[in-house]
């Protein structure tokens, strides 16, 4: 999984947002080294947000990308560059010079309007998928924002679903969902026993279909609790949520579990799955980023939206050397397009 | 880590007593195939349990090892069998065939058999160290043992010490010691709040020094919470409990953390420690079992005595047919052996 597929079908929508995220990070940088990729491809990438930085960083590190900038996407559609040129609508710039690895209030808001705007066009429509290069938390929140991530913001944009944080990485094959995202830890039993489970998969399971195209996913649900309980010698929760919720899903055979985290990772286990379900943050997390170094991907799913990005941070320890990996952004970048074929090719099926 | 010397000193006890553990599981095999690897070496291996268990799988596996059977360990000192030769001392045999994959009552009795004679030897200094092959949780409460598992039972032995569980990997430089253990997660947090975790630390360290021979180890400490809870963000205990114990550990510098657990192994933070402190089983164990791919030891530190073994179960799907990796097994021996120098070296120190 995913399944992908050599012809992409006809496109009604022709371009992708990639927001450029906090501009004094790796954003800009990632961007430039990821959009020659996507040459020969039928990926049509617009960077939304500050054309300056995406100039400067293009100049400073000798990158060589030729780009294009448009007030707006009615620009650019009514006039776009020929391929080979990365078309930029500048949504904010910055007053002065861009400054890497600064934490600011300017750079927050920048990054904040870019997602806004990849958010709107893609909510109505007017691009396939939106592709967000890391923001920073603490910039976000000093331009005034309430909401310090992607994912809440779209949440709001999208009438208030609930989405599923989803990681993703290709060389590995691992892909985890998780039940509970960010939340103390001491909150997590109480949130398993409370959630709507059983729905939560079910809608886990219908993306798998719709989005990444398998006819009939096969899900693992870890269990909560160490060795998953040892059948009730360490905490209930699997017996009395999870077993009896797996057991009432009627697609018997495709949802297994719940496992023992530690040894389904350890015996490799996940290669017989589409996807894992855990149960929190660090129990999805801590296997998937030892095991996907630098290619693992964030997919936020059960919006009407596509958003995928790259499953690191601003990296403003490094930004602005040149030596920041776009591979994570690249193959975010890359789901994008697959998740967004997938959506049109099931909503084409459906009439 | 940990620190070997060529040398191995002046040793008064000779024997390291390997255990049998459950003999209808690969207990037998492993010990059969680990054997050959201490020839040429300082070790010298005393199987303790069933010889007739060894005896059939030497047989049926036709693995070749020449064995001799003792009635205790004195007779084995008065006469002891050529470099070559494994000695076996018998506690128990079984009263019919060794049924491979069988959980059963005699099987439980006789593993249990095994690892209290073994840990009286080691604690009255008869034996080096103990090396433990797996045994059956279900086996042991058949044959109407409360305490099912080997670090409960040495623990009492050893007058109610509280054992810290730790996990070793030497390819991989992996060590990770465990805060809390076999509890249900929704305990977890109160657990880390009540526990006298700088007493818990300051244990470990000395460990550290006394049975890996590192003069002055580096600890990194995990946080709790996702993200060690983003300065207070998601949960409090990083906050309340693991700062402030740092904090005021003496040793400033040797102990670092909290860390957030998921970015520490993803960025492979480990390699510059000496060992990792886990706030719970899987947070510790999901990553130890990834990437400590069938050479991972578990080590019971704390205890007067040595006491090692391998990082799997009793395999009781794949008994009995030859295919079972001995690796971690010779792992978790050659480690006993180095411990249990490092303790006589340490012990020869302070006179």
């Amino acid at each position: 999984m995913p399944q992908e597929h050599s012809e992409t079908g006809k496109r009604n929508v022709a371009f992708t947002a990639w927001t450029t995220g906090d501009i004094h990070g790796i954003g800009p940088e990632i961007i430039l080294k990821s959009f020659p990729e996507t040459l020969g491809t039928a990926a049509r990438p617009v960077a939304v947000g500050s054309a300056e930085s995406l100039r400067s960083c293009n100049t400073i590190l000798e990158l060589g990308v030729e780009t294009a900038v448009f007030e707006s996407l009615d620009e650019l559609e009514q006039s776009p560059p020929p391929e080979g040129v990365l078309p930029i609508v500048s949504v904010a710039e910055p007053s002065g010079p861009v400054l890497p690895g600064v934490v600011s209030a300017e750079a927050g808001r920048i990054a904040m309007k870019a997602v806004e705007t990849a958010g709107e066009l893609c909510l109505g429509g007017r691009v396939r998928a939106m592709v967000t290069a890391p923001i920073h938390k603490e910039a976000i929140a000093m331009a005034g924002y309430r909401n310090t991530g992607h994912t809440d913001y779209l949440s709001k944009l999208c009438g208030g679903i609930e989405p599923t944080m989803f990681f993703y990485d290709t060389p590995s094959r691992l892909a985890v969902a998780l039940a509970t995202i960010h939340v103390p830890l001491r909150e997590v039993p109480e949130l398993v026993r409370s959630m709507d489970l059983r729905r939560r998969i079910e809608r886990l399971l219908e993306s798998l279909r719709v989005d990444f195209g398998i006819a009939e996913p096969r899900l693992a649900v870890l269990g909560l609790n160490p060795h998953a309980s040892d059948g009730g010698v360490m905490g209930d929760e699997e017996r009395e949520v999870i077993e009896p919720c797996i057991r009432q899903l009627p697609a018997v055979g495709a949802v297994e579990g719940p496992f023992p985290a530690d040894g389904f990772f350890g015996a490799e286990r996940y290669r017989d799955f589409d996807a894992v379900l855990a149960m929190y943050h660090d129990q999805g997390l801590l296997p998937f980023k030892v095991l996907a170094f630098e290619t693992g991907v964030n997919v936020t799913l059960g919006l009407p939206i596509v958003r995928t990005s790259p499953d690191h941070g601003t990296g403003f320890d490094i930004a602005g050397r040149g030596c920041a990996s776009h591979a994570s952004f690249s193959q975010a970048a890359q789901l994008a397009e697959t998740i967004a074929d997938n959506r049109a090719r099931a909503s084409e099926r459906q009439g």
